[in-house]
Protein backbone atom coordinates (compact mmCIF):
# COMPACT_ATOMS: atom_id res chain seq x y z
CA UNK A 1 0.00 0.00 0.00
CA UNK A 2 1.49 3.37 -0.86
CA UNK A 3 3.07 5.49 2.05
CA UNK A 4 -0.21 8.36 1.02
CA UNK A 5 -3.01 6.05 1.86
CA UNK A 6 -1.40 5.01 4.67
CA UNK A 7 -1.31 8.24 6.30
CA UNK A 8 -4.49 8.92 5.10
CA UNK A 9 -5.80 5.90 6.89
CA UNK A 10 -3.89 6.98 10.33
CA UNK A 11 -5.46 10.60 9.93
CA UNK A 12 -8.65 8.80 9.65
CA UNK A 13 -7.90 6.80 12.77
CA UNK A 14 -6.23 9.69 14.35
CA UNK A 15 -9.28 12.05 13.85
CA UNK A 16 -11.52 10.05 15.20
CA UNK A 17 -9.71 9.37 17.78
CA UNK A 18 -9.01 12.86 19.22
CA UNK A 19 -12.46 14.31 18.35
CA UNK A 20 -14.12 11.46 20.66
CA UNK A 21 -11.48 11.26 23.45
CA UNK A 22 -10.10 14.63 23.15
CA UNK A 23 -6.11 15.20 22.92
CA UNK A 24 -4.82 14.31 25.93
CA UNK A 25 -7.16 11.18 26.40
CA UNK A 26 -6.70 9.66 22.72
CA UNK A 27 -3.54 7.61 22.51
CA UNK A 28 -0.80 6.19 19.88
CA UNK A 29 -1.21 2.82 20.46
CA UNK A 30 -5.30 3.56 20.58
CA UNK A 31 -4.73 5.18 16.43
CA UNK A 32 -2.77 2.60 15.53
CA UNK A 33 -5.03 -0.22 16.11
CA UNK A 34 -8.07 1.82 14.74
CA UNK A 35 -6.05 2.25 11.40
CA UNK A 36 -5.21 -1.27 11.51
CA UNK A 37 -1.01 -0.77 11.56
CA UNK A 38 1.59 -0.85 13.78
CA UNK A 39 2.65 1.81 15.95
CA UNK A 40 5.85 1.89 15.29
CA UNK A 41 4.73 2.95 11.94
CA UNK A 42 2.24 5.44 13.12
CA UNK A 43 5.31 6.75 14.44
CA UNK A 44 7.92 6.64 11.22
CA UNK A 45 5.20 8.38 9.24
CA UNK A 46 3.99 11.07 11.53
CA UNK A 47 6.85 11.69 13.98
CA UNK A 48 5.03 12.25 17.41
CA UNK A 49 1.36 12.68 18.41
CA UNK A 50 1.72 16.73 18.59
CA UNK A 51 2.58 16.19 15.30
CA UNK A 52 -0.10 14.01 14.21
CA UNK A 53 -2.65 16.10 15.75
CA UNK A 54 -1.05 19.43 13.94
CA UNK A 55 -1.43 17.32 10.69
CA UNK A 56 -5.28 16.02 11.51
CA UNK A 57 -6.13 19.97 12.30
CA UNK A 58 -4.21 20.93 9.19
CA UNK A 59 -6.37 18.47 6.87
CA UNK A 60 -9.24 19.11 8.34
CA UNK A 61 -9.07 22.71 7.99
CA UNK A 62 -8.15 22.22 4.50
CA UNK A 63 -11.25 20.06 3.76
CA UNK A 64 -13.54 22.36 5.88
CA UNK A 65 -12.52 25.45 3.97
CA UNK A 66 -12.13 24.01 0.98
CA UNK A 67 -16.23 22.63 1.31
CA UNK A 68 -17.63 25.56 1.87
CA UNK A 69 -16.02 27.35 -1.08
CA UNK A 70 -17.05 24.57 -3.37
CA UNK A 71 -20.37 25.06 -2.03
CA UNK A 72 -21.38 28.35 -2.72
CA UNK A 73 -23.37 29.24 -5.76
CA UNK A 74 -20.74 31.52 -7.84
CA UNK A 75 -23.05 33.83 -9.89
CA UNK A 76 -26.27 33.65 -7.58
CA UNK A 77 -27.95 36.03 -6.05
CA UNK A 78 -26.27 37.27 -2.42
CA UNK A 79 -28.63 35.23 -0.56
CA UNK A 80 -28.34 32.47 -2.62
CA UNK A 81 -24.86 32.36 -2.18
CA UNK A 82 -25.12 33.14 1.34
CA UNK A 83 -27.72 29.69 2.23
CA UNK A 84 -25.50 27.43 -0.25
CA UNK A 85 -22.56 28.38 1.74
CA UNK A 86 -24.15 27.69 5.08
CA UNK A 87 -25.67 24.74 3.83
CA UNK A 88 -22.29 23.70 2.96
CA UNK A 89 -20.64 24.24 6.05
CA UNK A 90 -23.47 22.45 8.26
CA UNK A 91 -23.22 19.54 5.90
CA UNK A 92 -19.72 19.27 6.11
CA UNK A 93 -19.44 20.07 9.60
CA UNK A 94 -22.51 17.11 10.44
CA UNK A 95 -20.73 14.73 8.09
CA UNK A 96 -17.67 15.39 9.75
CA UNK A 97 -18.30 15.72 13.54
CA UNK A 98 -15.28 14.59 14.65
CA UNK A 99 -13.20 16.69 12.35
CA UNK A 100 -15.39 19.41 13.61
CA UNK A 101 -14.57 18.26 17.18
CA UNK A 102 -10.84 18.51 16.05
CA UNK A 103 -11.04 22.30 14.91
CA UNK A 104 -13.60 23.66 17.20
CA UNK A 105 -13.24 22.11 20.34
CA UNK A 106 -9.83 19.85 20.70
CA UNK A 107 -7.28 22.34 18.59
CA UNK A 108 -8.76 25.31 20.89
CA UNK A 109 -8.60 24.07 23.96
CA UNK A 110 -5.44 22.44 23.63
CA UNK A 111 -2.82 25.65 23.64
CA UNK A 112 -0.20 26.49 21.07
CA UNK A 113 0.30 25.47 18.48
CA UNK A 114 -3.07 23.99 17.69
CA UNK A 115 -5.05 27.07 18.47
CA UNK A 116 -2.68 28.89 16.01
CA UNK A 117 -3.47 26.58 12.97
CA UNK A 118 -7.48 26.97 13.86
CA UNK A 119 -7.16 30.96 14.17
CA UNK A 120 -5.32 30.84 10.48
CA UNK A 121 -8.34 28.52 8.87
CA UNK A 122 -10.96 30.88 10.90
CA UNK A 123 -9.51 34.07 9.55
CA UNK A 124 -9.67 32.45 5.72
CA UNK A 125 -13.39 31.74 6.43
CA UNK A 126 -13.81 35.03 7.51
CA UNK A 127 -12.13 37.02 4.81
CA UNK A 128 -14.10 34.98 2.37
CA UNK A 129 -17.33 35.43 3.79
CA UNK A 130 -16.61 39.30 4.40
CA UNK A 131 -15.79 38.95 0.65
CA UNK A 132 -19.15 37.55 -0.11
CA UNK A 133 -21.37 39.97 2.40
CA UNK A 134 -19.09 42.72 0.63
CA UNK A 135 -19.60 41.64 -2.87
CA UNK A 136 -23.64 41.53 -2.04
CA UNK A 137 -23.65 44.70 -0.33
CA UNK A 138 -21.84 47.01 -2.80
CA UNK A 139 -23.73 45.50 -5.23
CA UNK A 140 -27.07 46.52 -3.18
CA UNK A 141 -25.62 50.09 -3.24
CA UNK A 142 -24.40 50.36 -6.98
CA UNK A 143 -21.05 51.56 -5.87
CA UNK A 144 -20.84 53.64 -2.95
CA UNK A 145 -18.56 57.22 -2.50
CA UNK A 146 -15.38 56.88 -0.83
CA UNK A 147 -16.95 58.00 2.88
CA UNK A 148 -19.55 55.31 3.00
CA UNK A 149 -17.43 52.76 1.59
CA UNK A 150 -15.31 53.33 4.59
CA UNK A 151 -18.21 52.94 7.11
CA UNK A 152 -19.50 49.78 4.71
CA UNK A 153 -15.89 48.27 5.20
CA UNK A 154 -16.34 48.11 9.31
CA UNK A 155 -19.67 46.69 9.02
CA UNK A 156 -19.51 43.91 6.57
CA UNK A 157 -16.00 42.89 8.51
CA UNK A 158 -18.09 43.23 11.97
CA UNK A 159 -20.88 41.56 10.26
CA UNK A 160 -18.87 38.42 9.08
CA UNK A 161 -17.57 38.41 12.45
CA UNK A 162 -20.98 38.00 13.87
CA UNK A 163 -21.52 35.46 10.68
CA UNK A 164 -18.63 32.87 11.24
CA UNK A 165 -19.77 32.57 15.46
CA UNK A 166 -22.94 32.39 15.00
CA UNK A 167 -21.96 29.50 12.56
CA UNK A 168 -19.23 28.09 14.78
CA UNK A 169 -22.11 28.19 17.65
CA UNK A 170 -24.64 26.52 15.58
CA UNK A 171 -22.55 23.75 14.37
CA UNK A 172 -21.90 22.65 18.07
CA UNK A 173 -25.01 22.85 19.03
CA UNK A 174 -26.33 20.92 15.92
CA UNK A 175 -23.89 17.98 16.66
CA UNK A 176 -24.83 17.62 20.00
CA UNK A 177 -28.40 18.03 19.60
CA UNK A 178 -30.27 14.74 18.37
CA UNK A 179 -32.52 15.31 15.31
CA UNK A 180 -31.38 18.24 14.19
CA UNK A 181 -30.27 18.31 10.37
CA UNK A 182 -27.55 20.22 8.94
CA UNK A 183 -30.42 21.72 6.35
CA UNK A 184 -32.05 22.78 9.83
CA UNK A 185 -28.81 24.68 11.43
CA UNK A 186 -28.62 25.93 8.01
CA UNK A 187 -31.92 27.34 7.51
CA UNK A 188 -32.13 28.22 10.93
CA UNK A 189 -28.64 30.48 10.86
CA UNK A 190 -30.16 31.85 7.40
CA UNK A 191 -33.39 32.53 8.99
CA UNK A 192 -31.83 34.49 11.76
CA UNK A 193 -29.48 36.44 9.67
CA UNK A 194 -30.59 36.87 6.15
CA UNK A 195 -33.48 39.41 7.22
CA UNK A 196 -31.11 41.33 9.13
CA UNK A 197 -28.42 41.92 6.26
CA UNK A 198 -31.08 42.21 4.11
CA UNK A 199 -31.92 44.94 5.84
CA UNK A 200 -28.44 46.45 6.54
CA UNK A 201 -27.81 46.44 2.33
CA UNK A 202 -30.92 48.21 2.02
CA UNK A 203 -30.17 50.89 4.61
CA UNK A 204 -32.39 49.68 6.94
CA UNK A 205 -31.26 49.61 10.56
CA UNK A 206 -32.72 48.77 13.62
CA UNK A 207 -32.39 52.11 16.04
CA UNK A 208 -33.51 51.46 19.56
CA UNK A 209 -36.64 53.45 20.64
CA UNK A 210 -37.08 55.37 23.10
CA UNK A 211 -37.89 53.70 26.66
CA UNK B 1 -5.07 45.28 55.03
CA UNK B 2 -7.82 42.69 55.06
CA UNK B 3 -7.32 38.91 53.04
CA UNK B 4 -10.07 39.41 51.23
CA UNK B 5 -8.94 42.81 49.39
CA UNK B 6 -5.27 41.56 49.17
CA UNK B 7 -6.87 38.70 47.12
CA UNK B 8 -8.85 40.91 44.56
CA UNK B 9 -5.90 43.09 44.49
CA UNK B 10 -3.75 39.52 42.93
CA UNK B 11 -6.56 38.54 41.23
CA UNK B 12 -6.37 41.75 39.21
CA UNK B 13 -3.00 41.51 38.65
CA UNK B 14 -3.21 37.94 37.36
CA UNK B 15 -6.35 38.84 35.33
CA UNK B 16 -4.17 41.55 33.71
CA UNK B 17 -1.13 39.44 33.24
CA UNK B 18 -2.90 36.15 31.99
CA UNK B 19 -4.90 38.21 29.70
CA UNK B 20 -2.00 39.81 27.99
CA UNK B 21 0.83 37.23 28.13
CA UNK B 22 -1.31 33.93 28.26
CA UNK B 23 -1.73 31.81 30.62
CA UNK B 24 1.65 29.76 29.93
CA UNK B 25 3.69 32.88 29.46
CA UNK B 26 2.16 35.11 32.77
CA UNK B 27 4.67 33.86 35.50
CA UNK B 28 3.63 34.32 39.24
CA UNK B 29 7.06 36.39 40.16
CA UNK B 30 5.04 39.22 37.67
CA UNK B 31 1.72 38.93 39.08
CA UNK B 32 3.01 39.44 42.98
CA UNK B 33 5.03 42.57 41.39
CA UNK B 34 2.36 43.58 39.54
CA UNK B 35 -0.13 43.01 42.77
CA UNK B 36 2.61 45.12 45.12
CA UNK B 37 3.07 41.68 47.02
CA UNK B 38 5.78 38.91 47.74
CA UNK B 39 5.46 35.53 45.61
CA UNK B 40 5.05 33.39 48.63
CA UNK B 41 1.87 35.59 49.98
CA UNK B 42 0.27 35.06 46.56
CA UNK B 43 0.99 31.61 46.76
CA UNK B 44 0.02 31.14 50.11
CA UNK B 45 -3.25 32.61 49.54
CA UNK B 46 -4.29 31.25 46.06
CA UNK B 47 -2.15 27.95 46.03
CA UNK B 48 -0.92 27.79 42.72
CA UNK B 49 -0.89 29.43 39.28
CA UNK B 50 -3.61 26.74 38.23
CA UNK B 51 -6.08 27.65 40.70
CA UNK B 52 -5.07 31.30 40.96
CA UNK B 53 -6.18 30.90 36.68
CA UNK B 54 -9.14 29.01 38.09
CA UNK B 55 -10.45 31.60 40.58
CA UNK B 56 -9.53 34.13 37.88
CA UNK B 57 -11.64 32.97 35.42
CA UNK B 58 -14.50 32.40 38.10
CA UNK B 59 -14.63 35.42 38.83
CA UNK B 60 -14.68 36.69 35.41
CA UNK B 61 -17.43 34.60 34.21
CA UNK B 62 -19.63 35.84 37.25
CA UNK B 63 -18.79 39.62 36.75
CA UNK B 64 -19.61 39.18 33.14
CA UNK B 65 -23.31 36.82 33.95
CA UNK B 66 -24.19 39.53 36.41
CA UNK B 67 -23.41 42.18 34.12
CA UNK B 68 -25.72 40.67 31.06
CA UNK B 69 -28.21 40.24 33.81
CA UNK B 70 -28.11 43.84 35.34
CA UNK B 71 -28.28 45.64 31.64
CA UNK B 72 -31.31 43.65 30.48
CA UNK B 73 -34.27 45.92 30.79
CA UNK B 74 -36.77 43.83 32.70
CA UNK B 75 -40.43 44.36 31.56
CA UNK B 76 -39.41 46.27 28.41
CA UNK B 77 -40.11 45.17 24.75
CA UNK B 78 -38.48 41.93 23.39
CA UNK B 79 -36.00 43.96 21.19
CA UNK B 80 -35.29 46.77 24.15
CA UNK B 81 -34.44 43.76 26.68
CA UNK B 82 -32.31 42.19 23.56
CA UNK B 83 -30.69 45.50 23.30
CA UNK B 84 -30.17 46.38 26.57
CA UNK B 85 -28.90 42.90 27.35
CA UNK B 86 -26.05 43.31 24.18
CA UNK B 87 -25.08 46.34 25.10
CA UNK B 88 -24.32 45.57 28.79
CA UNK B 89 -22.32 42.67 27.20
CA UNK B 90 -20.45 44.32 24.72
CA UNK B 91 -19.96 47.39 27.31
CA UNK B 92 -18.12 45.37 30.11
CA UNK B 93 -15.71 43.06 27.74
CA UNK B 94 -14.87 46.60 25.99
CA UNK B 95 -13.91 47.68 29.54
CA UNK B 96 -12.78 44.32 30.79
CA UNK B 97 -10.39 43.18 27.75
CA UNK B 98 -8.28 41.81 29.94
CA UNK B 99 -11.28 39.62 31.75
CA UNK B 100 -13.17 38.81 28.04
CA UNK B 101 -9.06 37.43 26.58
CA UNK B 102 -8.77 35.09 29.98
CA UNK B 103 -12.43 33.79 29.30
CA UNK B 104 -12.74 33.51 25.70
CA UNK B 105 -9.47 33.36 24.69
CA UNK B 106 -7.12 32.03 27.17
CA UNK B 107 -9.26 29.73 29.22
CA UNK B 108 -10.64 27.53 26.23
CA UNK B 109 -7.00 27.61 24.82
CA UNK B 110 -5.61 25.43 27.82
CA UNK B 111 -7.61 22.54 28.36
CA UNK B 112 -9.16 21.21 31.14
CA UNK B 113 -10.15 22.34 33.70
CA UNK B 114 -10.07 25.37 32.28
CA UNK B 115 -12.24 24.63 29.71
CA UNK B 116 -15.07 23.04 31.59
CA UNK B 117 -15.25 26.61 33.71
CA UNK B 118 -15.84 28.56 30.79
CA UNK B 119 -18.44 26.01 29.59
CA UNK B 120 -20.31 26.48 32.61
CA UNK B 121 -20.63 30.08 32.03
CA UNK B 122 -21.29 29.97 28.56
CA UNK B 123 -24.35 27.51 29.14
CA UNK B 124 -25.83 29.89 31.68
CA UNK B 125 -25.60 32.57 29.14
CA UNK B 126 -27.23 30.61 26.40
CA UNK B 127 -29.74 29.60 28.56
CA UNK B 128 -30.36 33.28 29.75
CA UNK B 129 -30.89 34.44 25.91
CA UNK B 130 -33.05 31.51 25.31
CA UNK B 131 -35.56 32.31 28.01
CA UNK B 132 -35.16 35.84 26.58
CA UNK B 133 -36.33 34.89 23.29
CA UNK B 134 -38.64 31.94 23.91
CA UNK B 135 -40.47 34.84 26.22
CA UNK B 136 -40.48 37.15 23.01
CA UNK B 137 -41.89 34.49 21.02
CA UNK B 138 -44.48 33.02 23.61
CA UNK B 139 -45.64 36.17 23.45
CA UNK B 140 -45.61 37.51 19.75
CA UNK B 141 -47.46 33.78 18.89
CA UNK B 142 -50.00 34.75 21.97
CA UNK B 143 -49.71 30.81 23.54
CA UNK B 144 -49.09 28.06 20.84
CA UNK B 145 -50.57 24.93 20.88
CA UNK B 146 -48.71 21.97 22.43
CA UNK B 147 -46.99 21.09 18.55
CA UNK B 148 -46.72 24.50 18.02
CA UNK B 149 -44.25 24.96 21.42
CA UNK B 150 -42.63 21.80 20.59
CA UNK B 151 -41.01 23.20 17.35
CA UNK B 152 -40.37 26.47 18.23
CA UNK B 153 -38.53 25.16 21.69
CA UNK B 154 -35.89 23.96 19.05
CA UNK B 155 -35.46 26.60 17.22
CA UNK B 156 -34.93 29.38 20.12
CA UNK B 157 -32.36 26.60 21.13
CA UNK B 158 -30.95 27.46 18.12
CA UNK B 159 -31.30 30.68 17.57
CA UNK B 160 -29.99 31.35 21.28
CA UNK B 161 -27.01 29.36 20.07
CA UNK B 162 -26.22 31.69 16.95
CA UNK B 163 -26.65 34.87 18.98
CA UNK B 164 -24.47 33.90 22.16
CA UNK B 165 -21.87 32.75 19.28
CA UNK B 166 -22.14 35.82 17.39
CA UNK B 167 -21.58 38.09 20.52
CA UNK B 168 -18.57 35.92 21.56
CA UNK B 169 -17.06 36.63 17.77
CA UNK B 170 -18.02 40.49 17.94
CA UNK B 171 -16.25 40.88 21.21
CA UNK B 172 -13.11 39.63 20.21
CA UNK B 173 -13.07 41.74 16.74
CA UNK B 174 -14.33 44.76 18.76
CA UNK B 175 -11.65 44.64 21.35
CA UNK B 176 -8.91 43.54 18.50
CA UNK B 177 -10.21 46.59 16.38
CA UNK B 178 -9.26 49.94 16.99
CA UNK B 179 -12.08 52.30 17.41
CA UNK B 180 -14.80 50.00 17.70
CA UNK B 181 -16.99 50.99 20.13
CA UNK B 182 -18.88 48.41 22.48
CA UNK B 183 -22.12 50.47 21.05
CA UNK B 184 -21.26 49.85 17.64
CA UNK B 185 -20.70 46.14 18.00
CA UNK B 186 -23.81 45.94 19.75
CA UNK B 187 -25.26 47.80 17.26
CA UNK B 188 -24.12 45.27 14.62
CA UNK B 189 -24.75 42.63 16.19
CA UNK B 190 -28.79 44.24 16.73
CA UNK B 191 -29.06 44.99 13.26
CA UNK B 192 -27.64 41.73 12.04
CA UNK B 193 -30.31 39.74 14.83
CA UNK B 194 -33.13 41.92 15.64
CA UNK B 195 -34.62 41.82 11.89
CA UNK B 196 -34.48 38.13 11.84
CA UNK B 197 -35.75 37.32 14.60
CA UNK B 198 -38.35 39.47 14.84
CA UNK B 199 -39.28 38.02 11.13
CA UNK B 200 -39.07 34.51 12.64
CA UNK B 201 -41.89 35.68 15.77
CA UNK B 202 -44.29 36.82 13.45
CA UNK B 203 -43.97 33.67 11.76
CA UNK B 204 -42.27 35.36 8.40
CA UNK B 205 -39.25 33.21 7.14
CA UNK B 206 -36.64 33.52 4.61
CA UNK B 207 -37.57 30.30 2.11
CA UNK B 208 -34.63 29.61 -0.28
CA UNK B 209 -35.67 30.42 -4.11
CA UNK B 210 -35.54 27.86 -6.89
CA UNK B 211 -32.36 28.63 -8.45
Amino acid sequence: MPRAVREQQMMDAAVRTFGQLGYRAASMDEIAELAGVSKPLVYLYLNSKEELFTACIRREAAALVAAVQAGVESGATADRQLWSGLGAFFEHTASNPDGWAVLHRQARTHGEPFAGEVAVMRDEIVEFVTGLIGAAAREAHGGPSDRDAELLDRDVAGLAQALVGAAESLAGWANDTEGVSAKEAAATLMNFAWAGLGNLMRGVRWVPSAR
